[in-house]
This record gives structure tokens, C-alpha cells and sequence, in this order.
């Protein structure tokens, strides 16, 4: 397939994250041919996105490449015709995700925004939003590819595949790449020399084997992370080092995610003390970002700046033009993304969406054949996996009760009690982004 | 199926519960007309094995039933022909329950004695025993069927079916026919007008739906459930009464130990207060035991004490001898047993035990298909039924890296940290009970 | 549950098992106290319902009891408030089962009412009237039950459960019942003291074990089955004898039909020689229809005459009437009838009907877990279903191509050629009762 | 990778397919290089062995290539330290497969030499050899991939799968590829610009969906499937085309082997035919093998003559060298190979051999994962299935009652009587490669 236009749409454009793409598609543009990206954002993000269109442009003509960089606040203009539809937005900006990780600390639960309290109502904001965005992709471009980034994105994904008329749908996330990153700086080798068998669910995916060279290392790989010095994978959460005796009798690679179930504990305590100190990691990010946009400001930047690095989203910008461009290709390699099981992992619901290696193929990924998950992975999957389909009814059917039962049977959660009291309080902090349950049950929240 | 004789072999017989099994079989006698009944147990249990075996003796005699009791130290005696084997021994006693119970809570974790810390090292302790027991009945008594009453009932099940030859073993558990006496005083009717769906795992099982003369009540028993007045199920639970909207969307019963894992900050909370208080429920059933004992010496008591109810064991003498009545009689009744899951509930292994509503028949329980769990309680019980197979694999191997896996993806459990210095107490203060580990594994416990 | 009145509704009342169907309700009257019998018919069988009716009425009176025989030709009145509803209708009668049987034998294939292309065609004409019934029911008696004789009963019982809206529905067979005589006989016992397990689907039942006094016997009964003196099992299939060698790597007990899979070309020869001799199936049983409907009208006639025996249908008067008392009762006891998978019999679909071992409450039949059939059992299991479920699509779709994609796929047919053949003679020959088809398809029909 | 020797032992060099498997190596010499090739044979192939042998070593030498090729009868000097190794060896010969043909056309039945009686027998003479190789290997060359061409490759890589103690196993088809042939030329395009997704068992395989240049065609491609004259896919199978309402409902491509199930008649009159005229595939083969062994003999000769197409064997070299190439390359891409189906394909067991896409690794195949086959084809898929695990079984126990069993449940016998019949004869015919039947089983054959 060789397209004379070829069109991508970033909705939430203004994102800090966008000099990642516009650099992910400048590299890959021998393969991945883009004439037009089109930059959408609403209303309240319409400085951010001229800071950062601007920005694109300038990269854009640096590398001398024939892309159009559009920026707009009009999502249809955006979508009509693309061909990939890439998702960044974050419906309420920081301020919202600062809520998430405050609101939840004050009844002793980490707020966490993807598996915990924090994504139940990320999920909650989002999944409506995301629902809007398929149905015009219906209309508007129903053959184009939709890449969602957006967090929870295995909630997302879920929400997608069950709710919505869209097929062509792939969530994705840089965990996955950044564990190889991780692996080849633990080992000291090329990255391109490492490959995972991954599987399981978004943040809570496992590597169930690793090779060098296609030679398995997974032994001397666990044995390296048994140690403490080596655990830190991504820059947004510090390593704390598993014990060995428990990671040796899992005998799989855990994601950084995996910290927040087997040490619950430690990262509860580390969030209260960060949340005093230097404020909660959406602060953080806040401050960043200010001073991103500072200098994505200055006329004189026409490359992406090595700060963004800081901001977390690693490897973002990799593995999102290599996926398009493999779809676009149709490449048949091998990348671990979420999508439908198709049972590809058992005991997981066929139409579920999972993170796995698939084959990336123009008709979207294939995955692997897992069968079933080792014991020990069995239960946590699953019960997150339950946790991510209650939410998204409950996102869904504004189904209020779906929304407590989401947060009870979470195991961050320590009771019912607590659910409802923090389900509560976040209801009323996030009102205006979650009118799907105030128009009915508002009742319930005197 | 008429056998002139008709012998159970008791194993732990000298237990303060011994009454209630024994009413049991007076009760049913006409349809099992038990004529030999051994009540064995080991040297240091000779004491009370001859309290309550006298106790025993006259209630039989007041009967004036033709079954001859015998006391025997001699296990292999009493397997020999024995058409069932029942077990209600407990390793280590009291005493090694209390250290279950207290040392967790050092660590601010509960010591639960079936599915927490205290459950995997009582499984510990067990299964080495119950193996043991399997062999000698292999030899001495191929046929008979072996009722496990032993806690943690789900794990040790788990055990026989996977690590013994023996085909022939239910798990019974009281939890079950306690949620239909709960229900029926709830609703304030007879309990054999009750009837509920179960599905799940022993202590973590869900009454699917529930009947009142055969029509399905599930929406009021549920409203009822959701008043703090009703929760209360089981003496040795109190109840708590479940968040309305959680147990709504649930839309499922719980049983009583669902409350560590839905409630477990309460819980912990509450354990740790009457740990200071009255002492943990070890501690008072020790209190409680020296004084039934006392009861059972008296020479003219030759009923069950009503005291003996205090201690928590309620209906195990009803649900113990109404299965051995039906295996015996091929009756083909429905009653909740641990059982081998043969498909019965998607997305547990086919060869692990489950909870679950089963048609026993002379060749043992059949499950009746429940195909998939809902989808909220899928994930806990998939986490426990990871939980149960680990311990059960440390228990076997004595695979000390087994038994921290085990413990940490424990959902009560706040960290791998946590989880291995728990372990590593643990190990040290039962260690005359687990040999399997102590021969190769002490290195680790420097 | 204590009705004051009970209504049973019989679609096809005037059939010539109807004397059955009443013997069973006066035999059982004690547990099902019966008060209104409904036999409804069309027009076109008028005179067989007044005729048979009027049987029943003498019947009832003999017996005297006070039930309220009704004779109608208004279904909608019949249905009405219907606590039960059987159906034993046969759309275009016993012409239309002649042409069943002797058009695809001029085609070397046999034409087996049920799972060949008898059954197909049986199936193509009877499920839209099903569904029709099923409809109003949902109107009229939203509470009832369907209790479905009609054959073929898999397929019907296949397109009720996945495109009425009706969930009470069971299909029921004589071919189980029959077994169990069947083995009673072979055995010389009486048929309370055997118990079989069944698994598989209708007219493809397996037998997985077989028990006298609860202790099996399937060595000793599939010793015997091997012996061609004892094969003959149900009036209407002449038993044949399976080698010894097969039936015993089999290790399960057939059912009758199953000699047209495992005997496929002795019973095309047979079914070949017969229709030249005495004539097809169909058209010996026009003759017996004939006598037995002289006899009915015999006023001093007031019970089951025994020449309806050789009718066939032995057995279904117990089973029906078994059956319902069971639901009415909620018995829970143990019978074989054709109801939703559930996840009973690995990879069948969950939504699939089979024909197994089912526990018999007020709510219906729940399935006893089976797991995975033998190996030798499972490939013609599945093709059997594969049949079934593309011919209730080809029935309730009108889709020409999916009839005879069903005929090739079936295992009787020797090429899609034929298939073709078949399907087109026999879609003409039945074209009154097949409008789903005429009205798009005719042009295939040219 | 890179080893500095690479050795290949091909049991049954003397093939004459042998020069189709050395031009392989040559074309691919660069990504493979080759440096040992042993071609190992049995003292009766010797003379065959020597020919091809030379004629392997001018192939070699006229491609100026450094690959030392060597002879021998010496099964264990050829294994040593293999890094391949590749079966094309047929017990018994021409004249076996001869009589596996012959034999059961006297009884009506086809004999095709893999699904069918002829199949069946091929497995019996062949899995104890195979297994014989495999326990050499473990010894010999523990590293080493069996690559298996011998027929019935399902069959076979079943049993090494689950009798053996080797992993490393691949079974391989030419079936696959030439599926892939036929749709290039039936489009009138290049083959690299097909794909299909494959999915079933060795010689029953189903192309779920076609590709050209990554846009589906399926529909076209099934359109002119259904036109008689574009039917022909590989040489050895004449086309004969499916009815267009067929095709189209089943809506998924099919492999020419499936004209056995589906085309029962018309094959079974083809194959009579065929045998009193030109006689039967071995019979014709044998003649071309002579033939073709005259040319090898040619000293001028130094490539693969033309001639050897039509022998059958098409695309194997293509196919073989292509698959050891990317294991050895660890080179992920996608190839239909026989391997385990690890959960890829529903209902059929997690342990046993499937047909399907898959990537290639330097680990061996990770088959796709397919989900559910479509209900059409899953009946016929569970049924070979089935036959090909009890004839495995068969051939591992030597128990002659499965063999029966295995030939009774074949949907192409037609009776249990036939299927003794057959096995009876053709145990005689074979005797002196069945063993393991006569040490036991003899007397059940007089």
C-alpha cells in the first residue's frame, strides 16, 4: 500500500509529550511517509498547542521534510480522512490527576493513575470522551487506525473493544519497551539485542522469558534484578529491588507497576512522604511542564529537548511511529501492545483486552499464543482484569454502585468503607468531567 | 450398598469437636448404621483423646445405639478397613495457632488461620501429615473416602488431589451450611427451605443465588445483607455489614471471610485490638477448651454440652455426617464440598479444588457446571486459588522460595518484605513441624 | 409452590403418543396434581385430536381424577397462563417424514430423521413454528416451561436457547431412558437400581459410566454390548453388535444412533433394503398410525392401548412426566436431558445445547460437570454439533448456501455434490413449509 | 548465533527428494551456511543413498560452496552433534505404502496415506522409529531440532510431542505453501505477495483469511474456488472444485486434502479407477522413482532435475530451508508449521499438534493465536483430531483394540466391521514393522 496522503490526527496535540511524536515520525518518515499531521486540542489547551505546534513545525522544517503540521480545535476537521487517529489527551489536565493522587492519600490509599483509585476515575473522565472520538471515527475516517496512549490504557482499550463500534484499535504504552531499555542497560548490550516474551495486562505485564541474541537469559536477568542497584526501569518510579526468594520462585520478569501489589507497603508510604515533601507526582509533573513549555517557547528549538526525558514518557515517541509504521508497512514484527485476547491468554475473557507480543500486521496485531499465565501471575492479572471491566461499565452506564464495587475489589483498596468514602469525595472533586453519573445519581451523593 | 460393619476412623480424635460428630452420627444412624467408631490421635493428645472418647462412650450408650467407640494411639489400627477417615487433627495445637495469629500482626498483617500468613504455615504444617495419612490408607483402606475437615480445607484438598494417589477425599467446611442458616434466620423461616447456588473456593465462596422454597431471593437476602444489623453469619465472625452500593453491585453473597479481604483494614484494626484485649481467637479458644474439657469429664454428662456451640464449630457435625450419609446411601443430594473442579468453574485449573455446589453420589462429589464466576469475584478467587497451588507446591518440595511467592502475592499481605520476614519467624517458631524445609533449606534462615 | 391450577399445554395434541403423555400425568398425578390438559392441533389434524382427545377424556375418567382434558385448535388459547408447555408436533406430518427418508436414499445417503438430512429438513421446518411458539409464549405464559419431544430435538433445543427469547426450555429424548432399560434388561435387574452418566448431545448421547446398586458395571455391560445378542436396545433401531474390539477401546456405552455413524454403510443397506420391503421408517409407521388411531376410537377404549409400544416412543410418557414433576417439585434429582452447556463438556460453546446429566430443580436443569469427553468421543460430538448449530442458522436465516454447507459437513454425506443435490430436491419437495427460504432464495432453486 | 560448524543429518538421504532439500541449502547458503550435511540411510536405501548421494556432491560442488556431504548407514555418527535434523524416511518403502493403499480399496475405503487407513498404518510402522531417533538425539545432539517431513506429519509430531522427551520439534507440509502457490497463480500474481492465516491440522488446514499485498481478497479468492477450473493447488491432487453454495458458506479457504472428506465419493471412484488403470499414487511413484534415479545417476547431471516435480514433493525444499533458516536466524517471521498448540486453537488440547501461522524463533515456532475455528470446520478438525491421538497411542502402546478404534472413528470408514477388516489385513501385510503389536497382540489376529 503506498498512499499519496497519508494523515495523522494527535487528539490532545498540545500535549508536552508531542515533540516525542513529531521525532518518532522525522526518524521513521523513510518507512512512514506522513504528509499532514494535524494537532487537535480543545479550548483550554489552545496556548499549550500553539507553543507546541510551533515547536513541530520548526522540527519538521529542521529535518526538511514535506510533513504539514496542522493545528486546530476542531476535532472532526481533524479526524475527517486520517489514517491513524494517535490519543494523548487527559480529560481535566494535571489539575485532575493531582486530584487523583491527593484525594485517595488522605484515606491512607495510593492513588496510582492507572490501576488504583487514580485510574478508576481517569477511566471514569476518559472512557466517555474516547467513546465520542470512535463515533465520529465512524463517520469520518472508518478505515483509520486508532492509537490510544491515553491512560488507563488497558481500561481504555477495554472500553474501546466492548462499547464501541471501532475494530482497529491498539492501546499502547511505554512500559513494555522501557523493560527492555532496562534489560540491555542491566546487561550492558544493545537494545536491539533483547527481546521479551511479554504478557498479561497493561501495567501489570509480566516478561515470561528474555533472550540475548535469541539465548535465553532470564535466569542471570532475575538474578540481577534480585539485586537492588538494578531495579530502576523508568524514571518515574524508583527501584526498591525485589527480595530474591520471591522473585526467583515467580521466575518472571515483573514491570515497575508490579511494585505497587507486591509492595503495596513501601510505595504507600513513599507517595505520603513525596506528597509532603515534593508534592504528588502530578505536581511534579506540573512544575515540569511549565518549565517544558518555557522553553518549547523559544524560536530557536527546533529539536526535541533532552528535558522531556525527565517527564517520564521515554521511549513514547519510539514505540508509537514504530507501531504505525508496522501496521502502515504491514511489517510482521513482533511488539507488545494491548489488544484483544482472541484467547491468546487463558482464563482471560476472549474479547478482553490484554498487553502481549503480537505480530504487527496491516490488519493490526495478532498475539502470540501464551495459554495459561504462570501460577503465581494468575490471580493478580485476573483480579486487575476484573477491576478494569467493572470500571468500564461503571464509565460506561454511570452505574454508581459499579464504580464502588470497581474500587472495592481493587487490591490497593483495604475495604468497602473506604472505597465509598474515597468513590465519594472524588465524584464531587471530578463533577464536571463525569456527568454520565450526576445526571441520574446524584441522589446518592447528598 | 449394605455392609455388616461400618467403620470411621477419626483421625485427631481426641479434639474438643468430637461431640458434635458423634451427635451427628447418632442422629443419622438409621441411614448409616455405624458400628465402629476409632477416635485416634497421638501421644500428646492421649489426655483428652480419653476425656472425650468416654464423653463419647456414654453418649453412644445413652443412644442405646450398637456402635463400639475405640480409642487407639495406633493410627495404622484405625485406618485398617475403615470405610471413611475423617481428619480433624491440628499440627502443633493451639499453640502453634496462637504464634500463626501473633506473629503476622507484629508486621500489621493478619495471622487468619486459613487463607492469610497463619493459614499458609498451618498448610505447612498439614500437608506433610495428611500425605502420610493418604499412603497409609492406600495400604490399609483403598475404599474408604477421606472427609477433611483439617484447615485450611481448600489448600490441604489441593494437596491430596495433586500430590497423593488418593481419588477419594472431600474438603467439608461449616462455612457454607452456616450462610444457609444465616439466610434462613434472616428471613426467618426454616432452613430447609433455603437453598444457594455456591461457587468459589473454601472460605472464599460466593452463594451465587438463593432460593426460599424454590424461588429465587436473592434481591431481598441482598438488601438485607447490606443492613449492618444482618451480617452477622458465624459465631466466631463478628459481622460488619457490607457497604450498600458495594454488595448491590456485587449482586452475589459473601461469606464470612470474604470480610478480610472487602473489609481487611477493619479487620486487621479489630484483630489487633482484640489481640491486646481479650487475646487472639487461639488464645480464647485455648480458655474455652480447658473449659469444655472440664464439661466432658463429667461422668454424667451424655449429651453434646450446649457450650461446645461457643467454640465455633457449629453445624460441622450436621454437614460431616450428612455427606458421609449420602456417599454412604448414593443419595445424590446437593451439598457444598470441596471437590475436584473438572470444569465446573471456567478459568480454575480442571484438576484443582473448588467450593461448589456438587450431587454426592456413592462415588463422590459431582460439581454441577457453573461455567464463568462474575466477573468481580473472578479475580480474588483466581489470586487465592494461585495462593492455595504455591503453598501447597512449598509444602510438598519444602521450597523456601515457594513459601515467600506464596506470602507475598497473598492479597493481605502488603510486600515481599514483609511477606519474607514474616516467613523467616515463622519458620524459626514452627520449626519442629516442618522438616521439609529445616533439612536443606536452614542456610537460608541465618 | 402450590398451584391451585395447573395447566399443561400439548402442541400437537393429536399425535398419536398423546395416550402416553396422559398415562404419565395419571401415574404421577399424586406429585403433579394436574387440573387442566390443553391438546392443541391444527386444523389440518382435527379428527386425530378429537379422536385422541376424546381417548384422553376416558382416560382421565377411568383414572378419576379431576383433570380438565381441553381440545383446541386455538394455540394462543392453550398457551395461556401454561404452567408447562411439551410440544410433539410434526410440521407437514408423516408425508413430509416419507420424503425425509426416501429422497436422499436415491442418493446413497441415508435419511435419518434427526442428525442426517431427515434431520436437517425436519429441523428447517420445524424451527420457525418454534419460534413462533416461543413468541407467544413470552406473551401468554411468560412463566412456563418448554418441554420439547419434537425431533430433531438438539437442533430445536440449539435454536430456542440462542434465538427465542425464552431461557425455560428443555429438550427431551427417550434415547437415555431407553439406555437405562436398556442395560436393566441386559442385566437382569430392575431399572431403579441403574444409573448411567450421560454426556454428549441428543441422538449422540455417551454413556461415561454405568452403575448397578452405585458400584459400576461398565466393564461388565460393555462386555456384554460387544455381543451382537444384546445390542438391541430401543424398538425402532434393530441392533447390530459392535466389534468387541472397538466398543472396548471405546470404553463408553453408545446410544442407537450411534450405529449410523460406526455402522454407516450396514445401516444405509439395511435402511436401502427396508424401504423396497416393508417401506421407510415413515411409511411403516403411517400404517401403525393408522391401526393405532382405529383402536383409539374405540369407545370402551379408557387406557393406553399396548400397541402404541411399537410405536416407538417407549419411555417418554415416564420421561416427560419425570421431567416436569421435577421442575414443579424442584426435586433435584438426577435426569439426562438437552439443555445450555454452561461450560459442563469442555469445547462445546457455553451457549450450546447438550444432552447430559442434569440436576432437575424449579429453575431448570443444571448441568453436572463433565470436563473433557474421551478423545474417540469428542471429534464426532463436535461435527455433530457443528451440523446442528449451521442448520438452526440455515432454519432461522433462510440462507440457502448454510443448508448445504450443513449436509456436507455432516458425516453421512458423501460429497457436497450430493449435499447439493439433496438440499435442492428436498427444498422443492418440502417448499409449502419452507417459506423462509422461497421468499429470497428461489432463484437458487431454478 | 554464530557457529562455526553447522551440521544437518537428513534420516533417509536416500530419498529422491534428497536434491530438492540440497538445492534448498545452496539458495540459501548465505543466511545458512552450511557446512556438514550427513545423509544417513538404511542398508536395504543403500544403493539409492550412494546415487543421490553423488548427486548431492556435484550439486554442492557446482555451486562452489564449502558443504561437505556425507554418507552413511550409521545413524548415531550422522546424529552427533547435529544442529538439524531433518526426517524424510518411509518404512517399509514404496511397497508399503503400495499395500496401504491397495488393501483398504478392497474394502471400499480409501487409503490415502496420511488421515486415512493408509495414514493410520504409515503412523504405526513410523512413530517407533521416529521415537527411536528422538532417544538418539537426547544423547547425541540435545540441542539439536528434529525437522519432520515424514508422513502422517501430524500424526507424528503428536506422538514425538507427547512420547518423547525432545521439544524441539517442527513438523512440515508443503501443503501450506502450495496453498499459498495456487492462490498466487490463481490471482496471477508473485507468491510474496500472498499471505494466508492458517489455521487446523497437518493435511487439514484452513487458510481463515488471504492477503494480497495486506488487503483481504478472500472473498475473490473464494469466488474463483468455487469456478471448477481453478481448483488445482498441488500436483499430486487432481481439482475437481466445490459446489459455489459450499464454498461460500464455509467462507474459508481449503487444503486439497480436504476433497477427501468433503469429496468422499467422488475420490473413492477416482481412486478405484485410477488403481486398475494406471494404478494406484505408490505404484505410479514407484515407476517415476525409477525413472528419476536413472537421471541421478547421470555423472553429468549437477542440479536438481526438472523431472523431480513431478514426483509431488513441490516447495518442500523451499519450505524446509526456509524454516531451519529462521530458527537458526531467529528471523520472527510467519510460517505455517506443525508444532504445539499452547491454547492457539480452542477446544483443541493445549498439548497436542496443531497447523498453524506461526513465528519462527530461534526457540521454534510461537503459533498465532486463532481464538475459535469457525463452526464449520471445527467438527471435522476435533474428529482427525481424535484419530490422530488414538492412532498415536496405538503405535506407542501396541495396543491393538485403539488401532481398531482409531480406523473406526476416521470418517472415512464406514463401519466398525470394515475397520477390523482392514486393520486385520493390514496388520498381516505389515507385520515385519509392527512389533510392538506382534510381541503382544498375536493371538487376536489368527
Amino acid at each position: 500500500m503506498q498512499k499519496e496522503n497519508l494523515k495523522v490526527a494527535t487528539i490532545g496535540g498540545g500535549s508536552s509529550y508531542t515533540p516525542e511524536l513529531v521525532e518518532g515520525f522525522i526518524k521513521r518518515y523513510d518507512e512512514f511517509p506522513l504528509t499532514e499531521l494535524w494537532l487537535v486540542d480543545i479550548e483550554e489547551g489552545k496556548e499549550k498547542l500553539e507553543i507546541v505546534g510551533d515547536l513541530a513545525k520548526r522540527m519538521v522544517q529542521k529535518a526538511g521534510l514535506p510533513i504539514n503540521v496542522h493545528l486546530t480545535l476542531n476535532r472532526r476537521e481533524a479526524l475527517k480522512n486520517a489514517d491513524f487517529v494517535t490519543t494523548q489527551f487527559r480529560v481535566g489536565g494535571l489539575d485532575a490527576r493531582a486530584k487523583d493522587e491527593r484525594i485517595p492519600l488522605k484515606y491512607g490509599v495510593i492513588g496510582q493513575e492507572t490501576n488504583g483509585p487514580g485510574g478508576l476515575f481517569k477511566g471514569l473522565r476518559t472512557i466517555p470522551v474516547i467513546l465520542e472520538v470512535t463515533k465520529e471515527m465512524e463517520e469520518l475516517c472508518p478505515d483509520a487506525w486508532l492509537i490510544n496512549f491515553t491512560n488507563p490504557a488497558g481500561m481504555v482499550t477495554e472500553a474501546v473493544l466492548r462499547y464501541s463500534n471501532i475494530d482497529r484499535v491498539v492501546g499502547l504504552c511505554n512500559v513494555p519497551i522501557g523493560m527492555e531499555m532496562g534489560v540491555a542497560k542491566l546487561l550492558d548490550v544493545d537494545h536491539s539485542r533483547i527481546r521479551i516474551d511479554f504478557a498479561g495486562l497493561n501495567h501489570m505485564v509480566y516478561g515470561l522469558d528474555v533472550y540475548l541474541d535469541g539465548v535465553s537469559v532470564k535466569e542471570e536477568v532475575i538474578r540481577k534484578l534480585s539485586d537492588p542497584e538494578n531495579i530502576s526501569f523508568v524514571k518515574n518510579i524508583d527501584g526498591m529491588g525485589w527480595q530474591p526468594e520471591f522473585i526467583q520462585a515467580l521466575n518472571a520478569l515483573t514491570c515497575p507497576y508490579h511494585m505497587y501489589y507486591y509492595k503495596s507497603k513501601e510505595m504507600l508510604d513513599k507517595a505520603i512522604d513525596s506528597s509532603k515533601k515534593e508534592g504528588t507526582r502530578a505536581e511534579v509533573v506540573q512544575q515540569l511542564e511549565k518549565e517544558l513549555f518555557e522553553l518549547y517557547k523559544d524560536k530557536d528549538l527546533d529539536i526535541k529537548p533532552p528535558q522531556l526525558e525527565e517527564r517520564g514518557g521515554a521511549y513514547y515517541s519510539d514505540a508509537a511511529v514504530r507501531l504505525i509504521t508496522s501496521i502502515y508497512t504491514d511489517k510482521r514484527d513482533i511488539q507488545p501492545v494491548n489488544t484483544m485476547n482472541r484467547g491468546a491468554i487463558a482464563s482471560i475473557p476472549d474479547d478482553s483486552a490484554i498487553e502481549t507480543s503480537c505480530v504487527i500486521t496491516k490488519d493490526g496485531p495478532i498475539p502470540l499464543a501464551v495459554g495459561d499465565l504462570p501460577v503465581a501471575a494468575r490471580g493478580l492479572v485476573q483480579q486487575i482484569k476484573s477491576f478494569e471491566r467493572i470500571s468500564a461499565e461503571a464509565a460506561v452506564t454511570g452505574d454508581y454502585n459499579k464504580a464502588v464495587l470497581a474500587l472495592t475489589i481493587n487490591p490497593l483498596t483495604p475495604s468497602d468503607v473506604i472505597a465509598k468514602q474515597i468513590v465519594d469525595e472524588m465524584m464531587e472533586a471530578h463533577e464536571e468531567y463525569l456527568s454520565q453519573f450526576f445526571k441520574k445519581e446524584k441522589a446518592h451523593l447528598k
